[in-house]
C-alpha cells in the first residue's frame, strides 16, 4: 500500500506543478522545490507568536464573541481574515514537540536541526544563512527584530544568530551586534554582561542609537540610524510585560512595530521578523488569559504592518504564523463538556507571574489560606461562596476548593518534586499554577502539558506573493517560500 | 480601534475580490459571498472525519514516523499532500464546542443550527436543502452516503434528513428512504424497527437491493440499482468494528467506497458523503490507538477515490475534512514533557470497546486486581514489571498503579458519579478508560475532555475546484463553495 501511495504522489505531484505553473498562480506542492510567482515583495513582515497555534488562534476569537453580547459568534483577528492560509508541521530532527531554537531556525533559515540549536545543523558546527542575512547582503534590504521577550532569546536570535546551545546568551549577543542589522525593539538583552563588555555598550561603540526613553522611541525615525529600542518597563527576565499586566500609557509591541517601520522604511526594501513571546510563556505556566491577551496584542501588531500594507499594496507581504504550540491549550473541559465561558476570564486581573510577586512579598511566615483567598477574590474573583467570587460561575466547589488547599499546604511546605506535584505544577508556583487551572477549567479550557506539543500550525499570508503560502508543508518551506520570492 | 479595523477589512476585501477575479483564480474571501471558478466537478468526493482535526490528522503521521524507523520524520497521509488547504471555524448556533448534527447541517447545508438540530434553521421547523438533495433534483446526479456508524447517525442524515431531534432515529430513518439516494454503505440501521415496520423492509419496498452478505457486496455494480449495503460484521450500537478490531478478510470504509463508486458512476455525475464516525466515538473515550487507526482506514479510503480522480482528473473533486475536533487530544503531555513515544501504542491489542467486552465478562463477584493485571498484559502490554509488561516504558509506576486500582474499585463498587469520578471517566467504563489514558500518556498524548472542543479544522482539497477552498472561513461556506461549484 505504501509503494502505491508514493507512486501515485509522484504522478499527483508532477500534474499539480505543471497545472500550477501553467496557470501561473505559483502555488506548488513542497515536493516541488520550486516555487514560481510574479511577485517581488519589497516590505516583508513576518509575525511569529511563539507557541501558538489554532487553540491559542481561535481561544482569541471566542473570548470577544462571547464577551460582548453572549451570541455564539467569532470576533475575528485581523490575520485571521487574511486571504491565503497554510498549515506548517513543527517537528524538528529531534523531537515531534520541537522547541523554539530549532523550528526558528527552520522559519528563518529552511532546514531543519536538533532541539536548542539555532541557526546551525544537525552536526551543531555547520552554519546556515538566514532570510535576513541574505536579503542584508544580497538585496540591501534593511532588517528589524522585535520580540516582546529578550532580544537575544531563541526565536529572535534565530534571524541574526549561529551557536549550537540557545543558552549562550552572551555569545548570541555579541552576533546580536555582529549583525549590522537596523532596528532592534522590544524586550532587554538576557545576560548582557555576562560574558565582558556589556552588550548594550558594545551596540553603542557600533554605531547604534541604544535608547529605553519613552519619547526617545516614540520620535524615531528613518534619521535615526541604527536603533536598540528597549521597553522602558520590564517584567519577568527582562522581557516585555504581559498585555493583561501592561498599563494603558506603556509601550506595546503595536508601538514598537510602528516605530520599526518610521526606522525601517526606504526604497531597497525591509524584512521585519516579530515575536510575541510571551504567548509561549503563558502557554507553559498554562494561564489562559496572559495567553490570550497577548495574542490580541499580536493581532494588533499586525494591524500596523496592514496600514503600511494599504501604502503598499504591490510591494508588501504579511505573515503571521506560530513556531509550535505550548501547554496542550483546548477548547473545551471535561467538567464542562459542550459549553465555554471564556467571559468569566476577565475576572483576572493579572498574569500569574504577576500573581507570583505578590505571592512571594505575601508569603512570609503568617501567610495563611485565608490570606490567600482574599488574594484569590480580588485577583481571579474566585471564591467560596458569592461574598468571595464575583459570580455564581466563580465560586469554588469541593473538589477545587480541596484542589488549592493542597496547593498551598504544597508551597508552603516546597512539596513540587513528586510525580503527582510535576503533573499538578509543572515546576511553577503551585499555588497560581492551581488558580489558572481552576479559572481556565471553568472557562472551558483544558491544558494536557507544561512543555511543547506537536500540533501542526496555521500559517495566514497578504499580499505580495501571498498565495505561495498556501497547502500543508514543513516549517523549513516558510524560508525556502521567502527566499524564492525574493530571489536570495 | 474595532471601527477602524472593520473599516480596514472593508477595503482589504474588496481589494482581494477584484484580484480575485481579475486573477480568474477564484480565490475570494469569505466575506464575499460570490466564489469564482471555471471548474466544473462531477464527481464529487466529500469525506468527513468525525471528530478529526490536527490532533488526530497529526497523530497519524507521527505513528508511522514512529515506527519504522525510529526517525523524527512524518508518515504523510495520502490527504495531507493535498495541494489546497483551508481552515474551517466549526461553533454552532449553540455553542462553541458543537455537535455533530449542527457542524455536519453547515457542512451540508450552508446554514448554523442549534446542537442536536439536524438539516433545519434555529426554528427547529424550517428546512433546509442539502448539496446533495440539490444535486439529485436539479442535475441528476447519483448520490452515495457512506458511514463506519450507523447511516441515520447525525453526520450521513445531515445528508438527507430534516429533524429537530438527532435521536429520532426512526423518522431519520423514514427519511432515509424518502432519499431516494442511490447507495448507503457501511454500519446498520439504528432502531430500524422502533417506530413501525422496519426501515430495511421499506427500503427493499422502495426497490433497494439490502445486502449484508460480503459476497454479493464485492460483486455490487453499475447494474445493481440503489443499494443499502450493510457490513456483515457490526461492533458496537450497530456500527462497522474498529480499525483496530477488524480482521483482514471483513470489509473496510475503502472497500465500500470502492464499491459505492462501481454503483454510482454514470455520465450524469455523482455526489458521494463518506464518513468516518468512530474517530470521534475513540475520541469520546480517550481511546488514542483506536482513534488513530480509525483516521489511517480514512486514509486508505481517500485514496481509493483519488485513484478515480487520477482517471477522472477534470471532473473529480475530493474534499476530506471533519466536523469538529473531539476529546481535546494533545500531541504531548506533561509527564512526557518534549518527548512522545508513539511506537508504544502497539501495544494495544483492541479499541476499548472491545476490552469493555471482555471486561464485562470477566467481571463475575470472583473477579481480583490480579485477574485484572493478566488482562492489562495481554490486551495492553501493560504490567508491574517486565514479566507483565511488553517493554521497560510500559511498566507502570506508583502512580499509574494507584489509579488503575482507583478505577478498579470504582468499576466493582460501580463508583462513578462523583465529579472527581465524572472527570476521571466521562461515563466510561472506569478501567478501560484508566487504561488508554495511561498509555496514552506514556506515548506522550494528552486529552481534556470526553466531549467535543472547538479546534478549527482543516479542509484538504483535491482536484477540479480545490483552489476555492482555500482560506479560512466558517464551517457553512464548505456548502456554499460547493454549492457555487456545480451552480446549484
Amino acid at each position: 500500500m505504501k509503494t502505491l501511495r508514493r507512486l501515485l504522489f509522484m504522478i499527483v505531484f508532477s500534474v499539480a506543478a505543471l497545472c500550477a505553473y501553467a496557470q501561473g498562480t505559483g502555488e506548488t506542492s513542497t515536493a516541488v522545490n520550486a516555487y514560481v510567482s510574479d511577485a517581488q515583495p519589497k516590505y516583508i513582515f513576518m509575525f511569529i507568536g511563539d507557541g501558538m497555534s489554532s487553540p491559542q488562534i481561535n481561544s482569541a476569537q471566542i473570548i470577544g464573541g462571547c464577551n460582548e453580547s453572549g451570541k455564539i459568534e467569532l470576533d475575528k483577528l485581523t490575520f485571521t481574515r487574511f486571504p491565503v492560509v497554510g498549515i506548517q508541521y513543527t517537528q524538528d530532527a529531534t523531537s515531534f514537540c520541537p522547541d523554539s531554537a530549532s523550528t526558528a531556525t527552520s522559519l528563518s533559515s529552511g532546514f531543519k536541526t536538533h532541539s536548542g540549536v539555532i541557526g546551525m545543523g544537525i552536526d551543531k558546527t555547520t552554519k546556515g544563512v538566514t532570510i535576513a542575512e541574505k536579503l542584508k547582503a544580497e538585496k540591501d534590504f534593511k532588517i528589524g527584530i522585535v520580540s516582546t521577550v529578550t532580544l537575544n532569546h531563541a526565536t529572535p536570535a534565530a534571524y541574526y544568530a549561529h551557536v549550537a546551545n540557545r543558552n549562550d546568551y552572551y555569545d548570541i549577543g555579541l552576533q546580536l551586534v555582529e549583525s549590522g542589522f537596523d532596528y532592534f525593539g522590544g524586550g532587554s538583552i538576557n545576560k548582557a554582561e555576562d560574558g565582558g563588555e556589556s552588550i548594550y555598550s558594545l551596540l553603542e561603540k557600533a554605531g547604534y542609537l541604544v535608547t529605553s526613553d519613552r519619547d526617545e522611541i516614540l520620535s524615531l525615525g528613518a534619521e535615526s540610524g541604527k536603533v536598540y529600542a528597549q521597553s522602558p518597563v520590564l517584567q519577568d527576565d527582562g522581557a516585555m510585560k504581559y498585555a493583561i499586566d501592561a498599563k494603558d500609557d506603556e509601550l506595546k509591541l503595536k508601538d514598537f512595530v510602528r516605530k520599526g517601520i518610521d526606522v525601517l522604511y526606504n526604497e531597497k526594501g525591509f524584512f521585519f521578523m516579530i515575536e510575541s513571546g510571551k504567548i509561549d510563556w503563558a502557554g507553559h505556566a498554562n494561564d489562559a488569559a496572559s495567553n490570550i491577551y497577548d495574542t490580541l496584542a499580536l493581532d494588533e501588531a499586525v494591524e500596523v504592518a496592514l496600514e503600511f500594507a494599504f501604502d503598499h499594496p504591490e510591494e508588501t507581504l504579511i505573515i503571521v504564523t506560530g513556531d509550535h504550540e505550548t501547554g496542550g491549550m483546548t477548547i473545551g473541559y471535561a467538567a464542562t463538556g459542550y459549553n465555554t465561558a471564556y467571559d468569566i476570564l476577565s475576572a483576572q486581573k493579572l498574569s500569574f507571574v504577576a500573581f507570583d510577586e505578590k505571592l512571594i512579598d505575601a508569603m512570609d511566615s503568617d501567610f495563611t489560606f485565608e490570606d490567600l483567598m482574599a488574594m484569590v477574590s480580588s485577583d481571579f474573583g474566585l471564591g467560596r461562596n458569592l461574598e468571595e467570587a464575583c459570580s455564581e460561575a466563580l465560586i469554588l466547589n469541593e473538589y477545587e476548593l480541596a484542589k488549592l488547599q493542597k496547593a498551598f499546604d504544597d508551597a508552603v511546605q516546597g512539596n513540587m518534586d513528586g510525580y503527582e506535584e510535576s503533573l499538578l505544577y509543572g515546576g511553577y508556583n503551585p499555588i497560581s499554577v492551581t488558580l489558572t487551572h481552576i479559572i481556565n477549567n471553568k472557562a472551558g479550557i483544558g491544558w494536557t502539558s507544561y512543555a511543547h506539543t506537536g500540533l501542526p500550525v496555521p500559517v495566514y499570508a497578504y499580499g505580495a506573493g501571498a498565495e505561495l503560502f498556501s497547502g500543508s508543508y514543513e516549517n523549513i518551506e516558510v524560508a525556502k517560500k521567502l527566499m524564492a520570492l525574493t530571489g536570495v
